[in-house]
């Protein structure tokens, strides 16, 4: 233990909670607590007791979440313990309610005839999260939220390079609700319309929206307030804080291809298939698959490896325009593929070199941009 | 490519087959086709045409599989490609059948607007299963040798120091069968009233047990062929050749309690429970939890890391004898009482440092032994 972290005596704790409310705020916090920061008191979670019942909080410095659990508390207090041995621990149990116990920074968890003590640290080096005050308030639908981004989610950066595009670009404007995210290779874009009353833009950690995902169950409203420097999304029961990533989300409209030569109409799961099938015949690691559409009505997908063999599927498809090839990532044209709900997709392009832009038969408002290799 | 492999041409073949078939063997043999052998031949498996059908082999030198697919042959021959390829392709098709040809050592796969070829090599470089003849040959159902394989393969060895360890004993003598498996912490053994009507004891790899427990499926009889050298399972339409661990298995009879000072029955999810819940604060990586049994009618669970903190959980038990005490590796215990299908089992100890003996509850033939930790 570091020495020189002052022990607070005094800041004992007692309550009594509901077992599977702690389950469920453990869950919420899981991903979020560390299990080998360099900072250690980020190994922790922290459990605050006071009049208004038990809070659970953790953070990894970007992302905090804390959970409200209510309960019954016999002494207000304040304790932090290490997450992954709390939530391994409190996982195991079985019961109805759980009574917590803190003295001298020692957490003790009783549970039926099952009794833990947990070694913690001082509460008083656990990060403070920030509260968003003032900036936009708005609500939004949980469902709805869930849908917009899981439309765009997935096409988000994970390469750190380039920090922008590791984030999903949000912009409430004029009664709708865009959101976007690329990864430079491929592009999804949703607009909606949903009336938020405010009107804001911000570009919010694809890591973070994850969690919201996680944490936001699924019917309800949720509270989103956009602050200067951190975003806030505020559920029944928890609330998460996040940075916003700064700087300008690139202006990504200008590579929507306005015109196409060549559109064709198929069935999701028979391109899913094919490309899946392909793929294991493409350039090592490579994922090159080339789509011959033709005029007749039908996508020839096909790939070649020099050391495995070669590949070719054929499937129907409505096809209109001059009959082209292109070659594509197979994993990106999956992705959006996957990111569809409809059984039908429409594919428009406009040559070997142009981006190729698919969306979902008779939905409004989805996109999907994928930029071909070269063949 | 090897250069000094000979390309064998005129090997042709012509076969169409039931896809699912296919896809059966095929996953029957995933795990014994390599994906990176030093010797290439082995990433490989080999399909063979004749008039009885086609065969699909994998053979990593140990194990050898052979599936029946039956199907019509228009051309016999043979070809050997790289299994991992096979396997996505052929898992990835849709349809009832599908056309194998060979040319060259290139396989063609069609199915339906499918078609891959595969590059392979020549068959006759492929090793060959060899057959057991002549030995002792019993037939046992399908269901009772699952039963008694996941009463005790659990408990085998997976440290190859001792080969003898990583095998399991299978002893067919009087009117029974005895299986055992140790790894020298902990021992498991099922006596089995089933007569094979021949008496043999041999020591199978366990590697090899897990694969035919893999391929068996659930209902039906397996022929048992015990050689010299080698044990061969015959199932209805596949068959798996192993060798057998040479050397005399471990006179463990020796190592079973004959008596008991203390007998304590208990419900096995409780101690399960427990258990699984302790390990969390034994020391680092030990899973050392004791078990203090006492006269009033419980066992106490607990385990203690200075880092961490500690824990005890208290479980009603039925307990006739000496109170006592005893340290386990919580893992060893958990193993055995996993492997129980009963609710209740009863444990016999003999003192701190005698082995403790587990028995499901009311089942005859079973028993597990675990040795204690110096606590």
């Amino acid at each position: 233990m570091n020495e020189s972290i002052s022990i607070k005596k005094g800041v004992d704790i007692q309550a009594s909670l509901v077992l599977e409310k702690l389950k469920t705020a453990l869950m919420g916090v899981e991903r979020v607590v560390s299990s080998r920061s360099t900072l250690p008191i980020l190994n922790n979670v922290l459990i605050k007791a006071d009049k208004e019942g038990v809070e659970i909080e953790a953070t990894d410095l970007e992302v905090g979440v804390k959970f409200f659990l209510g309960g019954k508390v016999e002494q207000e207090g304040i304790v932090t313990v290490p997450g992954k041995t709390l939530i391994s621990l409190v996982n195991n149990l079985h019961g109805d309610t759980v009574t917590l116990t803190g003295k001298n920074n020692v957490l003790t968890v009783v549970c039926g005839e099952t009794k833990a003590s947990l070694n913690g640290m001082p509460a008083d080096d656990y990060p403070v999260i920030p509260q968003v005050e003032g900036g936009k308030q708005v609500k939004i639908k949980i469902e709805t939220l869930g849908e917009i981004l899981a439309a765009v989610d997935f096409a988000a950066s994970r390469d750190e390079s380039r920090p922008i595009l590791t984030g999903v670009y949000f912009l409430s404007r004029g009664g709708k609700v865009t959101l976007a995210a690329t990864d430079s290779y491929r592009l999804a874009e949703v607009i909606a319309d949903v009336n938020l009353g405010e009107e804001f833009d911000v570009v919010i950690p694809n890591r973070t929206l994850q969690e919201v995902r996680r944490i936001m169950g699924e019917t309800g409203e949720v509270e989103l307030k956009v602050g200067d420097n951190q975003v806030m999304f505020v559920f029944s029961n928890a609330s998460l804080v996040s940075r916003i990533i700064e700087g300008e989300y690139p202006n990504y409209k200008q590579i929507i291809p306005q015109a196409h030569t060549l559109s064709a109409e198929f069935d999701i799961q028979e391109l899913a298939d094919a490309l899946k099938t392909a793929s294991i015949f493409s350039l090592e690691g490579s994922n090159s698959v080339k789509l011959n559409v033709r005029s007749e009505g039908e996508i020839e997908v096909s790939s070649e490896s020099s050391q495995l063999g070669n590949f070719v599927a054929k499937i129907p498809a409505k096809v209109e325009g001059e009959a082209s090839e292109i070659t594509f990532n197979a994993r990106y044209v999956l992705d959006g593929l996957n990111s569809f709900d409809t059984v039908k997709c429409r594919m428009e392009l406009g040559g070997k070199t142009a981006p190729g832009l698919f969306r979902p038969a008779d939905v409004e408002g989805r996109l999907y941009i994928v930029m071909p290799l070269r063949s």
